[in-house]
């Protein structure tokens, strides 16, 4: 029971029950995280009731870019998890701050609901906030990745093709937040939607569907 | 790694696992949107307590009404997976596609709910939204449907007794939506009743009830 | 696919994998009612912060008392579906309904918190409407079991303990809710902590702890 | 079924199934409260957006510390069941019990972010029911764990590593909350710092971290 003696004894924490576990906690909180998104819609007042509904359009788009990039990251997530043999106890914790990241983004998209009909300066906190949020959630997931990678917990030397899609595309999505942060304090709105079109481009795969489209038989 | 490649190589996205998750990560949204439903339920002053409390009651016959579809459609969305054999990736995202919609129900419901006590144009503006979301949560899981016969995703012909009854009501019900819509914009408060009507149409298998109530043995 | 045809086929509905999904959906909506409790909670203006939180204890009683029934209840589906072999068609609506009535739940209990500050009016609706919500919860549930046992859904002749005793407490608790609902009219705040005492009543397997408390060996 | 008959029986709620519906409850429990964490957060007027959103920071304080607090928690949980064989009917109420003060917290934690703008009384409130409750917590999981050990619920003699760390670490976690709830009424803002502290203290494992850096290959 020394210090060295926990250290290196492999500890049950790396069991199968506990993966299953870790997934079933992670669907449960990145689930509830998508859901909690509508929980901030609202009519838009003043003017008509039709005026009042179409002016909330803002609170939409970022709950579409919101669920977008929930939902790409759960696919991702479910990707990693499913090559995994085991977990082990700095996995574990790695998930939970992945897991925090994602349970906090529904504030940031209330803000930009909320933030794009302030003058510049609410636009600005906003869609940076927003941004900086989207941003590290990729970089945890990278991580998180990484270190799976580099240590024993990976099942398999195959990947996925989520799990090589997600790859491939990192490089290009950190490359556009970082840009899209630094346009939304000149053009937050312009922002806003370059935000969504790099939610579909993470969450949409391109290549399965042009296969599928074009006659063939794609997994 | 090439581009053919990952199109036709058999991912492992397709695995029993996967379909687990798909089906945890699905059973927590479309549970935690029937939950969410309660937090718009509120006393509707003014008046006695009483007469706040049942003043309130188009708040509680649109919770009644999205209750039972959010309900029908995890019945179906039950019956549907059961019959598969594993998942692909076009699935995961067109099942994510269909849990947005259902997520987005809260929104519309309490629309309803508020919408019944102002001016005709509020009400039309909330009933319109209200059985638009209806449609197209109908329409999503018959696509997500479709497309598992197109494919390879069905595990066995025969169809359980519940995907049955959703492909047979699902014509009915989509031109009962279709024709709610239209009547919503002359008499929106006929048409919430309408909605739950088909909400009950949906929820409730019918000939199973009857063969059960005349002394046979359903499952 | 005829009329009788549906009726008659054995659906796959009743298979193993809906009863997994079935539990799976209900622990997770019986989970989210719970933690919805928390959300009514809040300080109680004026006076000193101090003052403020206590002041708050009529919602606090109503959030335990919710707590510790909706917890009840998820023993006694747990101890009733534990049982079963697998599920059907009925079972899986009359489910959903029962599910319906305890996501109900937070709304009266709120009422409850609120009302208790209010004249004697708003006391009155709050714990009428609760205990309606709370014997309705009761009797659903039993209709479940009795339909359990009325069919083929029963997997052995011998119940599980925690399914006996919410039998054996059933006919006192139902005869508990109703004096407990006329009380209600006379004195509201008495009735609260009535209700609280059924809660415990329900919660607590008495002879159980007993026996484990003299010494024995109970499981 | 008697009285003794009932309290002697190995009722069939210790069965394998009934575990994993008690880990399946608490995995979304305490996945929903962090979630609803979340919820509270709000920018903080007056101000430009970016002070508001700046002046915020006691509820990001608030948030990081429940999360961690309820992440340790969950971790700690999964260690303590993943050794179970089965459980009974005693352990899934304190179970509950468990849960029920978990959900509580974030009510504290919104105090604590809301407090930190008060005076030094609604300071002094926030923080010392933000510590009872957070010493309830553990109180309650030790006893959880003691239950476990007394009765015939463990499987195995080999404790997992995590629970063995949580075992190490409750008398200081105890001596810290104690401490920390008396410097509350002292200096409440130091408090709120001090209770991150001891969450990072019970989220991080340092000896497995360190084993980790050093270039040995722990589990």
């Amino acid at each position: 029971m020394g210090e060295d003696d926990e250290a290196s004894t492999p500890g049950t924490s790396g069991s199968v029950l506990t993966k299953g576990r870790m997934e079933s906690m992670s669907d449960g909180v990145l689930g509830f995280a998508m859901t909690l998104l509508v929980a901030d819609l609202a009519l838009r007042p003043p003017g008509s009731p039709l005026h009042q509904f179409l002016a909330a359009w803002p609170a939409y788009l970022a709950y579409l870019t919101s669920f977008l990039t929930i939902g790409a990251g759960w696919i991702a997530h479910n990707a990693l998890t499913d090559g995994l043999d085991h977990v082990d106890r700095i996995f574990l914790r790695l998930n939970l701050i992945f897991l925090m990241l994602v349970v906090f983004l529904p504030f940031p998209t209330h803000l930009v609901g909320e933030g794009l009909y302030g003058n510049i300066a609410a636009e600005r906190v906003a869609t940076v906030v927003y941004g900086i949020s989207l941003l590290a959630i990729r970089l945890l997931f990278i991580s998180l990745a990484a270190y799976c990678s580099s240590t024993h917990l990976r099942q398999t030397d195959t990947e996925d093709a989520d799990m090589r899609e997600t790859r491939r595309k990192f490089g290009i999505v950190v490359v556009g937040y970082v840009a899209t942060i630094l346009l939304s304090l000149l053009a937050p709105t312009i922002a806003v939607i370059v935000y969504l079109v790099i939610a579909l481009y993470l969450f949409v795969p391109f290549r399965t569907v042009m296969h599928e489209l074009s006659g063939g038989r794609a997994k």
